[in-house]
């Protein structure tokens, strides 16, 4: 059984991480941490949880972690991530840190986009980007994998197959993303307060948000040249779910049937991604509380647009899910242990 | 034209307080205050507002308060009105408060569901309790009017007639009410952030709700007896409405039809009470927006007991709506002034 | 493994069914049908089933089940499911009924509530009411389980055990019940439609709602006595959850910690009842998709009142999830087999 | 005072005409048509119109309509309009057509787009397009105002003043439109069923949206020359607003404070346009129940494109309130009454 710490547990996506880790067979939860909480029981905070009473709250600090944790999840802001990260790894247990703090490769681009200097640049290299679908080699020898933001996995699994097959003209990406209000994060602030945030739809962050240049970084690794994109986030009011809406223009014109198979043979062995057919769309609603990602594909004929529309439940595959399918493989379980929950 | 104060502008009720003052033809906002934002536009805050690009926030306190007002809302919490008032009564104002400190004609009676001391008790008994459709008379000469809170006013209303006409068992009296996020103010807390209160539902305050010595008292003045009453809030996720399940058993067997007339003519002179025929029942929506309160009342055969339900919108007629109605009174108006607007 | 069908297989209840079995170790579903959708793949009504691109619904009709089923589940419209049980039993088949035609004791009770008369009134008596928590045995030997009303679960494991230790005056049982829209089903109707359903609250069919006779028939059984009680169902614009409010009075006076004590020891062996302890509440998100029902008991010590209030996911533990636990009770397996989800 | 009939009253921007009308000190309603409810009361079926209980249903039908009408509002489906408005022109009155009917210029676009032939294709070059900021002039002359969509309104004066001053290139033209549920009319499907609704999030019609020819129509018209669009509706999980983000290439590269002031100068006299100044962004909850419509500005850097963001209330600016001001106009009265309500 593989022994298993979560730092920051009473948030969103450590509250997720304890649910789907409930379900494996082949992992138990030693040690959990909260900095708000600690002394208190998590079922206390998360009335949900009764079955799990003996999971006690430990202030944070590497120092409480019991040296035996083959594997810490880091589900804390960034920032705080990057402090605690180094004293993990020296105790000699894995980590898939959840924050933003591992997954730029340079650090002054994490510098200019968060707005504080990255504490400890030098582990920026050896961490490898935790997209399965595209990373499985590197994640499953990887002592120290950034789980990738929401956003970005919306987005760098919709237009992968297109960049590596170099056929659409990448100065023409526009994405028009949609989030439920969850990935805002537990803490409670006025645009959040239900009767400020039901019955409203609006962009927030607009050509700014912080995740632009990873997906910039990630779509270009697989472009293998410089890409630029614009991006506009959006607040749905709805607790889970992401659902991005990609225009580009293909290279050459390729039409929607051309383009679905190549997806369908790239995700061919991968068991969290749908590629939809015919006139199916993804709906949020789809995928909800599970580990999916749907991609439709549809060609605007009238203008020679190609329009890729990608939904996930950004508490799972946009976080927890995914960090868990990280774990499978960096454990080397099954990619899809305790993953095959059914859309909610 | 009456020269209007708002105390409080930035919060739901006072923001109410201000879309509703807007239409009226007899009033002008001369002055707002926010402990928050004392200094900003009224409009950068809220902007909905932007054709008051004029109404400057000034900081909480009596002396900025123009001399020249006739009339002033306080919509700041308990205890901090009551700091407030009597500094606009110097002034020579009449005040209408919207906060619970006065309310309770029982200076201890505050200081224990309020769990502090009262700070100006020799107020309480010049105080009238603002629910125009019983207190009519002493309102229009009053100086001081307590506005009713959300919960009671639901209540009172549509239990008055029949405590009147003292046709009721009184200690059968069971209250089981429900209401929008709108009504726990415009601070975010944490059950009230939108990922923990929508798709939820829950009773708080179960037995002990600070509002129940305020329904006591008015029931009790209305019987000509004492009475206690079991009352349950519960938590809606919807931005306003209030509806308020009553459970009791009449005196003496009387019929819904009965009742129902005794309930048409004791409102006959009262344009925001609607008494519902038939097998309608009422519904937050149809009072949305409106200073309505809509009142139905069943039968049950089967145990003898009568059930009446009762739905308004917490921040019109439960709130502003019954603030302006009152000013009107106060100010020699027509109560229905500016308050004609239909349910939205 | 045991062999399951599902009659009307895309309701509500009839995919919740399949989301629950898919995660079941020793069943396989072998047959799904449905009259609206018949011919047609699961997965193309229903996207989130991509998993189980197999099934194919059947149209309605028991000679279309294979011979082989051991349990079909009938997720079917009452009267209609009365219509079709017949067959299935004279199959060999174990039959789980989650519509109300094999709930009442009394043919007459049924045609008076349902207005209809009840095709099969001979099958009534040997039916077994499906509340495993008191009817273990009975259903373990059952060939025909009626699995109980979702309102009915949430009233009846809150009034058990006082009802069997005979300590409330029975006369006394008021019950405010509120539920989300997914118990109504998945057809469209007017009061469902979005626009009309969402930011509003209401109650309906005030003492006339067709689950009474039912919790009467049970909650009389429990007490050895006629039942009679006030009953109010209202709609809470959210998918999933009843949480019900039950006002009575304890036959003498017992206190809250007394009555705690004898839920406790009553529900000790039951993994699904929670009783909650010290000041905690239900809410509907702490058993959203699970099959747990949380009970809180909450004394009013200015009425003598005990205030009851339940809370579980209308679609889990009151319906698919109740009836996945009587079928592994049916079947011999441990009766939380695939139920040990977490809430979500 | 007018004389007014609203054909189709029992719709959402049916009520909302009733709704708007009701505070409108120049005219009258004095006929309502329903063909659902012919018969009853208006009332009955919205009891939020309790004070209008004097408005009887008539079936539909031109002969029903008194011949003392001054204008006539057609709030019907598609189709359905066509064949009532030459009878209400014949009348004598003027006529206000909320579908999409008399919108296209071209008759075998319309019967492309909406799949039917059109009933009177001669009325069409008659018809004025009731956007009052492009074409007050020529609604003031109007027999037959076609009100225009919610979306094309959303989107035409978010582009318009670019359009005229030829400072974009008009082929980089991409709209990403997201609309609340009321949008989608009054009649349940299962789309629109709560359960199906709420908590989701999706994309439809994906470049085949019936809006489109009307949208390039308009944007052709004020441009000059033909106008082809990429434009993706999503739909909202609330009743109200429509939020539309576009994005295109300024011809030479303009800032966005330049921009700003065109819009400023261009929008200057209109009431219910505002531009957003400095960082603020349009929210649907700041026009909620109103007539304004805010448009954002953003430039974005990286990638030389424009971001334009507006918000109305698709029962409002988007119809009833829009269908307001061109009687307004059309009736020789200011422009904005009965339509300073603020938001809500």
């Amino acid at each position: 059984m593989g022994k298993i710490a979560i730092l920051g547990a009473t948030g969103y996506t450590g509250t997720e991480l304890v649910r789907l880790l409930n379900d494996h067979p082949e992992t138990e939860i030693v040690y959990v941490s909260s900095e708000t909480y600690a002394g208190s029981k998590l079922s206390d905070i998360h009335p949900q949880f009764s079955e799990h009473e003996d999971l006690i709250l430990s202030p944070m600090g590497t120092d409480q972690v019991p040296d035996n944790v083959d594997l810490a999840f880091c589900a804390l802001p960034h920032g705080q991530s990057a402090g605690i990260v180094p004293g993990l790894l020296e105790k000699g247990c894995k980590v898939i840190d959840l924050s933003a703090d591992f997954r730029l490769k340079k650090a002054d681009l994490y510098n200019q986009w968060y707005e504080m200097e990255h504490p400890v640049p030098s582990l920026l290299e050896g961490a490898v980007y935790g997209l399965p679908e595209l990373n499985r080699g590197d994640i499953s020898t990887s002592r120290l994998v950034a789980n990738p933001g929401c956003y970005p996995t919306s987005i760098i699994l919709a237009l992968a197959p297109l960049l590596k097959k170099k056929i659409l003209k990448t100065a023409t990406i526009i994405i028009d993303a949609k989030s439920g209000v969850s990935g805002a994060g537990r803490t409670p602030k006025q645009p959040f307060h239900f009767p400020d945030c039901t019955e409203n739809f609006k962009a927030y962050r607009v050509a700014c948000h912080q995740h632009i240049p990873e997906i910039e970084q990630e779509l270009g690794l697989l472009a293998g040249e410089t890409i630029t994109i614009t991006f506009t986030p959006h607040l749905v009011p709805m607790i889970r779910g992401i659902l991005s809406t990609i225009y580009l223009k293909p290279a050459a014109g390729q039409n929607e049937e051309e383009i679905r198979a190549i997806y369908s043979y790239f995700y061919g062995e991968c068991p969290f991604v749908r590629i939809m057919e015919g006139h199916a769309l993804p709906e949020t609603r789809f995928v909800r509380g599970s580990n999916y990602i749907d991609i439709a594909l549809k060609e605007d004929r009238r203008t020679g647009r190609l329009i890729i529309i990608s939904a996930l439940d950004n508490l799972v595959k946009g976080a927890a899910g995914q960090a868990v399918q990280n774990m499978n493989i960096m454990l080397g379980l099954p990619e899809d242990t305790a993953l095959r929950q059914l859309p909610f």
